[in-house]
């Protein structure tokens, strides 16, 4: 039985106390522009102003395959996943290269890779070997849908009581952007046409046979839009189902959370109707060259901090954005008041 | 007499060995967007590829006041110049709490700020106290002019020879939006009211004398377009023309640069004119919320890295930039290629 406690949001009088202290800092009012809000957002997330540096941010990279991709809707064979997850726990992937220089850790997580674990930390919370074909077939029984579920909200709850003060969801898996598109077309009610990219690289002919693989698996998930179980099982996938466990039980957690792309996006849409309020501990650390990332982004009223072409998952975006949510925390806590400094404030106002 | 050695471009072989290098990585070409070109950037510009991470980056903040300033174009009083000084000295201002967690140091010098230079370091190269109120009269001397432009490109020498690696330019100065407007305005072809904004937060009547004020500088800027010295001297500054010399130096000096807001970057379209082909060696930190910022940037050819409302100066938008640059050289230096890594190329193409 899947079940999320209530989501409280991020503490108001926290959140308000950030708003006056801003107020208060040698720069003209609102010159920081979006730093000010993400500033304001984390005090609340930590219920502390002024707020502390993150200084525990944890990626988590959920690896799964997909039937679908044997349908040619990747420009990648689909044994690229489980080499992929071999690469970022070998410290080899542009998620590794980019968490170093973040001052992040990596952790790769194998929900149903269709192959044997890695390892057996990998594999831990494995719920099966590749999700199902969703452009014939339901992803998961209910039973997987379940646990992938619950494996999400138990990787949520280790690394939360490992310390983390950061969480950042990534995700690998090769054709996992199709069934992403299946739960951003149906949560948002858009045409496959809409939401349907070129992935990591899919040609025009790839593009087509995803197009008609998503508008099929939308036929079967029109049904099911105020079951979002039932979504992740007829069209999702172990590795989005886990993804979604994770994103809403950070907020259980009281958490802050950044979303990465296209996949974790999707991943979001349906945590927010598994634990509503959810979306109030999450940014959105990019967003991406997939036209569905930004409807999914928009359905969350989450304003993307950066904007860089990016179209890779793994938490990448994500990642990139960390420094300057860090940035954001540095100005609020670190800065001189004008009265510290003794600077005049505005001549009129 | 004012003079710089030609500016040659980074290093066009380095740069397409970092392009052939980039499509050997674990993920699909192109995947990383912006940070693929940010990558190969810093790889010219070093001559090296794969390129060293940055780990000397300085920021420099040039100070000045404005006589326009004491028409009410700005929501601050001009003795706030002297004591943001002050306060970015003591490591109090927004810049200082960024670069400190963008892993930077500070240095501001003193080029013109109304008042006695608050130490012998700050004020090594002070022009003269203030600049004259552009709306009325040149900002400078001929002599002064020359003396400014001469000070930044000391500067850029003084912490090139220390060792930066990376440079970024900020400015402070009551007022320093008007002249900025006003250069942008005379070097773009565009009218007063499409490049004035609000700087730091002024009111509508504000707004319209900074408008005023602009057009009047404008009418006297227009012959002396073919001039960079004589538009500094006309209806710049001596804050603006030490960035400009600072802006050019470094492309001189090999040393890539980041540029912030709108005074840097008003200066930078003026720098690209003393030294031809230095913007090779900038790339844009942010866009603020100044229009004219915008177009000095479109002007420039220079599309900005971050967008985030920021309106602060100061070379914060480079700052909080910089860890985006930085996690373009990991991805380039760090990532496993795919013959490393043991991972399948695309199935097709």
């Amino acid at each position: 039985m899947i079940g999320f406690a209530p989501v409280l949001p991020p503490d108001p009088d926290v959140a308000a106390a950030a708003r006056v202290r801003q107020d208060t800092l040698t720069k003209p009012r609102g010159a920081l522009g979006r730093l000010e809000e993400l500033s304001v957002w984390a005090a609340a997330c930590q219920g502390q102003c002024p707020p502390r540096q993150f200084a525990r941010a944890r990626v988590v990279v959920f690896a799964g395959d997909h039937g679908v991709a044997r349908s040619g809707v990747s420009a990648y064979p689909p044994e690229v996943t489980a080499q992929m997850v071999a690469n970022i726990d070998a410290g080899g992937a542009a998620i590794n290269a980019l968490a170093g220089v973040a001052d992040a850790t990596v952790r790769v997580v194998d929900v149903a890779v269709d192959a044997e674990p890695l390892s057996e930390r990998i594999g831990a919370h494995k719920v099966r070997r590749g999700s199902g074909d969703i452009a014939r077939d339901d992803a998961l029984t209910d039973e997987e849908a379940a646990a992938a579920i619950a494996a999400g909200q138990r990787v949520a709850d280790e690394e939360v009581d490992a310390g983390a003060d950061l969480l950042i969801a990534g995700d690998m898996g090769i054709g996992n952007t199709t069934p992403a598109a299946v739960l951003v077309a149906a949560l948002t009610n858009e045409e496959p046409v809409a939401v349907v990219g070129f992935g990591t690289g899919v040609d025009d002919a790839g593009w087509s046979r995803k197009t008609a693989a998503v508008r099929d698996a939308l036929f079967r998930a029109r049904p099911l839009l105020g079951d979002p179980v039932g979504l992740l099982r007829c069209c999702g996938g172990a590795d989005l189902a886990a993804m979604a466990g994770f994103c809403a039980q950070a907020a259980v957690r009281r958490t802050p959370l950044l979303l990465d792309g296209m996949a974790v996006t999707a991943a979001a849409l349906v945590a927010e109707r598994l634990a509503p309020g959810a979306r109030q501990w999450w940014q959105a650390g990019h967003r991406s060259t997939e036209p569905g990332h930004r409807l999914a982004l928009s359905a969350l009223q989450l304003d993307p901090i950066l904007d860089l072409g990016m179209r890779l998952g793994e938490g990448t975006g994500a990642t990139v954005a960390l420094p300057v949510l860090r940035a954001a925390v540095a100005a609020l806590s670190a800065m001189a008041t004008f009265s510290d400094a003794g600077v005049s404030t505005r001549s009129s106002s």
